[in-house]
């Protein structure tokens, strides 16, 4: 198993990664984009799996006939700016080893099953997070989907367009949103959970309530040297007591609050700044105070800039509510991955995920593979080879049960459906 | 006179200009500075000026044999990002105006003449503002300006190697500095003071003493969601508390201080940042002030940057002391284009230019032409027509007095020569 897994990370490795920050930069319907797609074609198709693409891009390796009630992992390839290596590919690179574990093991898929890579999942080029999985289950219009741009004005049509695929055809997909049974995503971890238990692999609880808020702040651009203070209208100064604002209220609500990206224009040392635009990453334990925080940022923002007359507008970019995963899955899993009957250990997290935006829709679980210092979205992410290799073990675990299950399943809906007939027939009916 | 400042002006125009902006984009070796250099070059010719580019890049385009002693006007057609039409460029069209404006006066130039356009005034490109000159006069040393970079990494070596210059040729050019008589630059105000005037036109007193400090603020990069308050090692923090000092210092010093400037990495909205770098500019009164203020962000800035365990560090990437221009040439001027025998205001600003360089090497004036919002540094930036004719029959008026007072010049020696002599003679040395 560990071989099928080495060699499959060796080979995705490389690609759309930067060579002076050491991170990755493969951001949807880019260069980097349609290599790692490739990878996964390949690797997909080496492996007897029948590879589609969906319409709204995301891809699936079917095991088998595709059809309805299937078991589904996967995860995506699409990484923040200089993200790392396991945010994403983690889950992709372990569902195909799994299979391959599956094979090992004789496992013959009674029940369809599909290996997904979902598309945009990051939201680092177009803004909204997860937005093949918000697509596919209708969470998001095509029309608003469309319209979406990047940093150089490039709409997500233009940019599916130019990559190959067919933007008229996008939308929410019932049909094959209808063929999944239950979906699992393995991921690695990106906080500091299971450094403090013995396992290498943990269970997802729920996803905190999350939402992106576009801030501008537009002011008037000016000469840094002959305008007096008092003439200035100058948006980055109510945008710094923005950012001092939302730790402020992260701080008092214990939730996460997160200013990482500005644009900043003209962004001229000499320039007083026409116009500062940024984003507010906003998290917490229930949506009340999740609201709590956004309010308290929002209130200040627009207090400061009043202040330095400038103008602030905000816009939600995206917002999902608290997912809690399906408790009797998760308490199941659980149980089929621990060790010596002790359940492995389950946890909350603060990441959105594909898996949280499809649970809506669907029976969803997560598997978490410990990071040994927490980091994500950033180079230094990682997990170790055996922690990894634990991770792809408990994933096929898991695919084997739910597959072993469903033929239990079946057997026992056989078993009703005789006896319903049977019964049937002792009422008589015609 | 207005016609050919107002073809100048029309045919330089379009170029550089961003159509959704507004705003000029003419960066020191790129496509627009090509354009802008090669409409120079064409407008001088035209005029029958000789054009030479020295070697630091900088454009002359003389009138009759460069010399000695020669009468040097000028500006600069680079831009900051978005900048306005008329920093830089009025004083380049302004100049070859006044130029015409001498022929048609039946000026011969007795003296030498020469136009110039200086490269990299703004430092948009590559940081350090007024390039061309401090490479003019030795005040930065050819090693520090070749090893310049802009936001993609590219060197001032290799910028001016792709736009057809040798770069290895750069650096101070005593010869060709000692032929510099006298140094004026016309410029468009930015500031107020000139419309609480019955002025279009002014001259310069001083200009502020300025400087560029990089701060680079480099903590950890991570996930916003899943990474704890206290885990994190966010450099947006100690940035904004920063931002606020540089406008807390200003107030209590009565100085400027802007950030105007900022680069994230990642950039990611989900992302902590690994590192953001900013540029502070700070302007006084005088230098100690200026050293006050510098002093007091650099305090906040490393105090905050510790409070968040966030590195800091601070370069100082440009200093320019305090320039006074030459008294005497200067209230001379005042007196020459001032009307009904009261002198044209002199004021002092706070924007750095060529002249505030040159100024340290020979005998400089500045005139100012007046901006009804002040605006500068940004697209609204504007003088009106009727003002920037003003300013052109001012620096004729200028020109053709220096022209004047080196050929009275040159009698007064004359006759002190002869004087010499016939005194030589009586004392009898051999």
């Amino acid at each position: 198993m560990s071989d099928g897994f080495d060699q499959l990370w060796a080979d995705l490795e490389p690609l759309g990664r930067n060579r002076t920050t050491g991170g990755y930069r493969r951001f949807s319907w880019g260069e980097a984009d349609a290599d790692v797609r490739a990878w996964f074609v390949a690797a997909a198709t080496a492996r007897g799996l029948t590879v589609e693409t969906d319409r709204n891009g995301n891809l699936w390796a079917w095991w088998g006939e595709p059809g309805p009630d299937a078991v589904v992992t996967g995860s995506h390839l699409d990484s923040v700016p200089d993200g790392g290596a396991f945010d994403g590919p983690l889950g992709v690179v372990s569902a195909l080893a799994a299979v391959d574990e599956l094979k090992r093991r004789g496992v013959r898929p009674s029940r369809p099953l599909a290996v997904t890579v979902f598309v945009e999942e990051e939201g680092a080029r177009f803004g909204v997070p997860c937005l093949g999985t918000r697509l596919l289950t209708g969470a998001i219009t095509p029309e608003r989907a469309l319209g979406l741009t990047d940093a150089d004005g490039v709409t997500w049509e233009r940019a599916m367009e130019r990559a190959g695929h067919d933007p008229g055809r996008i939308g929410a997909d019932p049909d094959l949103l209808g063929r999944v049974g239950v979906f699992i995503e393995l991921h690695v971890e990106q906080g500091t959970a299971l450094i403090h238990t013995d396992s290498a692999v943990g269970v997802a609880s729920s996803v905190w309530p999350h939402g992106r808020w576009r801030m501008d702040f537009s002011g008037q651009g000016d000469h840094a040297g002959s305008t007096r203070l008092a003439d200035r209208k100058d948006p980055m100064l109510p945008f710094a007591e923005t950012v001092l604002a939302a730790r402020a209220a992260a701080e008092a609500h214990d939730a996460v609050a997160t200013i990482g990206k500005v644009h900043v224009a003209p962004n001229g040392t000499n320039a007083i700044p026409s116009r500062v635009r940024t984003w507010l990453d906003a998290r917490a334990p229930d949506e009340a105070t999740l609201h709590a925080v956004v309010d308290h940022v929002d209130a200040v923002a627009k207090r400061a800039a009043s202040e330095h007359s400038v103008f602030h507008a905000r816009y939600e970019e995206s917002y999902t509510p608290v997912v809690d995963f399906d408790t009797a899955l998760r308490d199941h899993i659980a149980a089929v991955i621990g060790a010596d009957g002790t359940p492995a250990p389950v946890l909350p997290t603060g990441a959105g995920h594909d898996a949280g935006v499809l649970a809506a829709s669907v029976p969803t679980a997560m598997l978490f593979v410990r990071n040994p210092s927490g980091i994500s979205h950033a180079p230094q992410e990682f997990a170790r080879p055996d922690d990894c290799h634990q991770g792809v073990t408990a994933l096929a675990d898991v695919l084997a049960d739910l597959l072993h299950e469903k033929e239990e399943h079946e057997e026992h809906q056989e078993q009703k459906g005789q006896k319903r007939q049977k019964g049937q027939g002792e009422k008589g009916s015609p």
